[in-house]
């Protein structure tokens, strides 16, 4: 279908992306950013940049209103304030793990979607945490002396303890309120404390259908042109009352418009631009590929297990799209390494920076890739925990590490049992969404298997967990034998601590306490023969390009607030241009009344009240990544004028570079979502309170 | 579980590979052949190799023989004629289809084997056809002439018409005895015309229990130690009545010792070893990886279908084991290109061979890569129809194309439709196995949305095929609407040619039309645009290797005759040492009675009858691939000592390279088949007729 072509497409000239086409062969891989590039800390804006190319200079209120109106959802995503009343914007696909555990088989709020007509209907999500960013503070420094002149495991568990005293300094007696992560910057070369105000109560005020916060699914994820409602808006309370706060984003609903400045600050989760050629080949060779290889059969299971009866495909709903989205965005990543020129470009780029100056880094670096490639499996399997898929394996893991850590020092725990995160720790532990077993038994019986497949019949922690049993055996007698999908049952063992874990015969707690030491011995190799030394390492290089570029560079995504800037302009695919935006009664022409391109009842009744030709998703040159998920796309006034919920299929190599000529940002329009709320869902309350002044 | 040492690991020295190991570094990539590796057509023997590495020196006689005595079964895999009266063993996983075919859900003989008592009670199998080769002949001159001075698509039609007229030539009227192939060899550097002898009344005697004949299933696939009897015996009929055949081979019951020169005569599918460094990285990037990705998800699929019922399982069974065999040897491919040195080797070797010569042919292959990267998704779901997975489709396929192939002249005809191919198309058109509803849907659903999936939701088939359906509702509605699960129905429309497909209204002739044009325009632009291109450049370049290597080289592998030596011997993992054998004791040890390491009844009960030091498994250090399952392991006196059926999983890498470090065949040994059939089955009257002089 050609996008639907909206009055803002011809009003306006779109900013010609033809001159940067024609440069990219030259430009991949130069030393400087490329134009609108860069993920830039708040402390650190590209202001000569936004100045030359957009004529904008924010003063430091501009600034300090942009952060503390940002919000970060910490479980993965972003959002923001729209309301001085504590509303926060973010993505439908961001609260998924909210309404799903909201959800059961009587109520489904995920298909039927959910409208709070009244503050005392939001309701309250089982886990969900909201960070505000309010200070960020050098803390290199101290880093640095505590971990003088350590190598291998001692420098890693200096940095810790150094890591854990300052969060919890900053944490001090607030932990309810005040959340600190010690972050770290340009790969290793800084590190910086970030202190957030922390919410913890967090209710559910809007979301839409499944089926049109995520029209198109899976096959139109990172696509464009691109129908989608995929907004939703949660609101934060303090002492059971919806939070005051001091910043908060305006919403503009006549929305942006074609080639104008919009800027994006959200919490980009990870890239990793700045990866020595070295570990890029691991990572395109193991990492990649295995989590590929891994996503790829998990997409299928679960979409199998979901054809079975709609209770199932509800059940594995949000899993699936967790993973069908994982999916396309490592088979992104990988289709870029996998071009010789993007690679080449990174091997021009490594070879400047080396120039001149002590290849040790980079010969280190290389080095402990041996170990790097032969632990990937294995960490992936046991401490990430893959090879036990299920979330009853996750609160085991919980439980009998929680145990054993918290009997410990603070700064001798593992980072995530320290003091300062054990509120969301157990916010999760806790939480009452419903276990499915049958679910948990066909995920844990596939993991299992893959576990043996990729281990080893022989291997000795195959034999014990699996014992003369098949998975599938496996499987059921943990999930029919366990306590653990009982919440007061978890609350009990964690309250009880290594006495209680000691005296459990839960089956999963004696697997959880199995794989512990073997899991714990992996990610020990991983952190002492590969990751510490390249951190070392990544100080160094890090040094280095300071050197030759100064601060014309920004640090790789770590999940921490960023802004980036850009244009509303499409792009050219194969000599086609597509247009940058898309209306809303494109979406009713795309609707074919089967999954996934079928619209709710509720829209259906709609469509003669809205208002076809506003303005439904567009596309701008933002630099964006997984984590912006729910960002505000703010004008030069810090007016809403979009909202971030995807990148095109070219921005998913974005991971590795930029590329101008392609990558761009997928947002929904603020005139469509004050549209939907007013002329689909009747939320008069809700429009009033967004559109106030 | 350590390998279980037998007395002749003992008794004998296993010949070292450390020096080949020293040597591998400078040996990779050099012009001549390693040790023990090449896949060698039979009028082109290493002779010279033979009598110096093993003193032995076959005459004419003895290759005849072997040549006449060697099976290849049509379906992909290799056999062997073992008494005069067309008894064929192959191995277990290869008879997979015709058992299938004759079970049901309540005569299960795929899961409770199948032992003949007597002649009446052998089964005619439902699609099976042997081939025995009878003469080579070298017919490169007349394809050049044929194609002189041509291009493109000219080219290809040309050789093709020729390639028909020869095979049709060599056909005559004998059809329904003798099969005919053009072969490709040395990529195109030769083709010679093989005759075949061709049985098509194939009957089962005997096949075990699938989970014996596949013990250990997918986790032991492609490993070693092994414990499996992967053995089977089929028997070619001919006017109704055991064939009498002039060539069989005589069954050693002592079979294999450590270090014996060992020799395997069989059909190794493809290997793709002379490739050119462009088309290596074409196969690297995009094919192994789509490939691969696609049975990935397959094989999740259909592993969560068939854990729906045990009567979903035995339907997926085949599929399920073809699918993680393929994964596994693709994921083996994608491993040895990744490998850097292996990469290395063969810039090196082409190097080489680019010295002092025309640089065309290979700048001509590195520029049809544009297209051939272009092509092979489109190609992959359209041509190969991965994209409506299902067996219906490949009926209606073959209907929809053969009414419009055959209204053609033989010679214009696309190959697999010529009259030389009739009869086997027909066989397996008509087949009477069962086709399964539920599965059929379950099966398309899955590859319809893949389908959608990587074409996009905008293509325009794509939305031709779903229009405005999901693919779940096409899949049903396909499935439930079409009567081609009815014998007579396909017989009728396959009599009835071009008017009774016009006149069909079966929804799964529809789509097969629908498919038709498109799949056949990205078949002619990869032909006409992409093989044929490689095809002349490979002829130019297989010159030069000849010029510079003379006959010291083998063609890659093309599903023909060829003989592999090599020596029983094991190998060094890591600095363990892993022994050449197992021992049918070991089985018992390895039992836990969970699949897939569960001993049928008939085994636990025979337990006592069995002598446990009897060796079951063996490795050699033949250089076979995919396509040799089921080839006889034979010594120099042309007896069988074992029956190869996988190889280790460092073989995989073998499609690419031969390493005699690590590369393993893996076999059955002759006394495990005879001791079996004795003391498990009671079979008497077969090994009396294995036994015979």
């Amino acid at each position: 279908m050609a996008p639907a072509a909206s009055a803002f497409t011809r009003s306006r000239p779109v900013r010609s992306r033809h001159l940067l086409a024609v440069c990219i062969g030259g430009l991949l891989g130069a030393p400087a950013v490329l134009a609108d590039e860069g993920m830039w800390t708040l402390d650190n804006l590209p202001k000569a940049a936004l100045q030359s190319q957009y004529g904008f200079k924010p003063d430091q209120a501009w600034i300090d209103h942009a952060m503390q109106a940002s919000v970060r959802l910490a479980g993965g995503c972003s959002g923001s304030f729209v309301s001085p009343d504590g509303l926060v914007l973010t993505n439908a696909h961001c609260v998924v793990g909210c309404v799903q555990g909201l959800s059961s088989a009587e109520r489904d709020l995920q298909n039927d979607g959910f409208v709070a007509r009244a503050r005392e209907e939001e309701l309250q999500c089982p886990a969900e945490e909201l960070n505000v960013l309010r200070e960020i503070t050098d803390v290199s420094g101290r880093l640095a002396s505590a971990a003088a002149g350590k190598q291998g495991q001692a420098y890693v568990d200096a940095r810790n303890a150094e890591k854990s005293r300052i969060e919890s300094e900053c944490v001090g007696d607030d932990e309810a309120k005040t959340r600190c992560d010690v972050v770290e910057l340009y790969n290793g070369g800084q590190q910086h404390l970030y202190r957030y105000h922390r919410y913890s109560d967090v209710r559910l005020v809007f979301s839409p259908e499944y089926s049109v916060g995520f029209f198109g699914g899976d096959p139109d994820n990172f696509n464009f042109p691109r129908y989608n409602l995929d907004a939703a808006l949660l609101r934060a309370y303090e002492d059971g009352k919806p939070a005051q706060v001091d910043h908060h984003f305006t919403i503009k609903p006549e929305g942006a418009e074609a080639g104008e400045l919009v800027m994006v600050t959200g919490h980009p989760g990870r890239t990793q631009r700045q990866l020595t050629v070295a570990q890029l080949e691991t990572v395109r060779d193991v990492s990649l590929i295995n989590t590929l290889l891994w996503l790829a059969e998990r997409r299928a299971m679960l979409g199998q297990y979901g054809r079975s009866s709609e209770e199932a495909a509800r059940q594995a709903q949000s899993d699936l799209t967790f993973t069908d989205n994982s999916y396309k965005v490592v088979r992104g990543q990988l289709q870029a390494l996998l071009d010789p020129q993007v690679f080449a470009g990174k091997r021009a780029e490594e070879a400047r920076l080396r120039e001149g100056v002590d290849a040790a880094p980079w010969n280190e670096v290389e080095a402990a890739q041996v170990t790097a490639r032969q632990l990937a499996v294995p960490y992936m399997l046991l401490e990430q925990g893959r090879g036990f898929d299920s979330r009853l394996f996750g609160i085991a893991r919980t439980l009998v590490r929680g145990a054993d850590e918290r009997a410990k020092p603070n700064e001798s725990r593992l980072p995530e049992y320290q003091e300062a995160g054990q509120g969301r720790l157990q916010q999760t532990l806790l939480s009452k969404a419903p276990v499915y077993p049958e679910y948990e038994i066909a995920k844990l019986t596939w993991s299992l298997t893959k576990f043996r497949e990729l281990l080893g019949t022989d291997d000795p922690l195959v034999k014990a967990v699996l014992g003369t049993q098949s998975p599938a055996q496996v499987a059921t007698a943990l999930v029919e034998g366990s306590n653990l999908a009982d919440v007061a049952e978890r609350e009990r063992l964690w309250n009880g601590g290594a006495a209680a874990i000691e005296a459990s015969d839960d089956p999963f707690i004696r697997l959880a306490r199995i794989v512990d030491a073997p899991a714990r011995a992996v990610r020990k190799r991983q952190e002492s023969e590969v990751s510490s030394i390249e951190s070392r390492a990544a100080t160094q290089i890090a040094k280095v390009r300071f050197d030759k570029l100064g601060t014309t560079v920004y640090p790789d995504a770590t999940f921490t607030l960023r802004l980036s800037y850009g244009d509303v302009a499409g792009w050219d695919e194969n000599g086609k241009p597509i247009e940058p935006f898309t209306t809303m009664g494109g979406v009713f022409a795309r609707n074919t009344g089967a999954e996934p391109y079928a619209l709710p009842k509720r829209w259906l009744d709609a469509q003669g009240r809205i208002a076809q030709d506003t303005p439904f998703n567009f596309v701008s040159t933002n630099d964006i990544i997984g984590g912006n998920s729910g960002s505000p796309v703010i004008n030069r006034d810090a007016e809403v004028v979009g909202l971030a919920f995807d990148g095109n299929i070219h921005s998913l190599g974005g991971n590795f570079w930029y590329d101008p000529r392609l990558n761009r940002t997928v947002s929904v329009h603020s005139a469509a979502i004050i549209e939907s709320l007013k002329s689909v869902y009747g939320a008069d309350a809700l429009v009033e309170e967004l559109l106030q002044k």
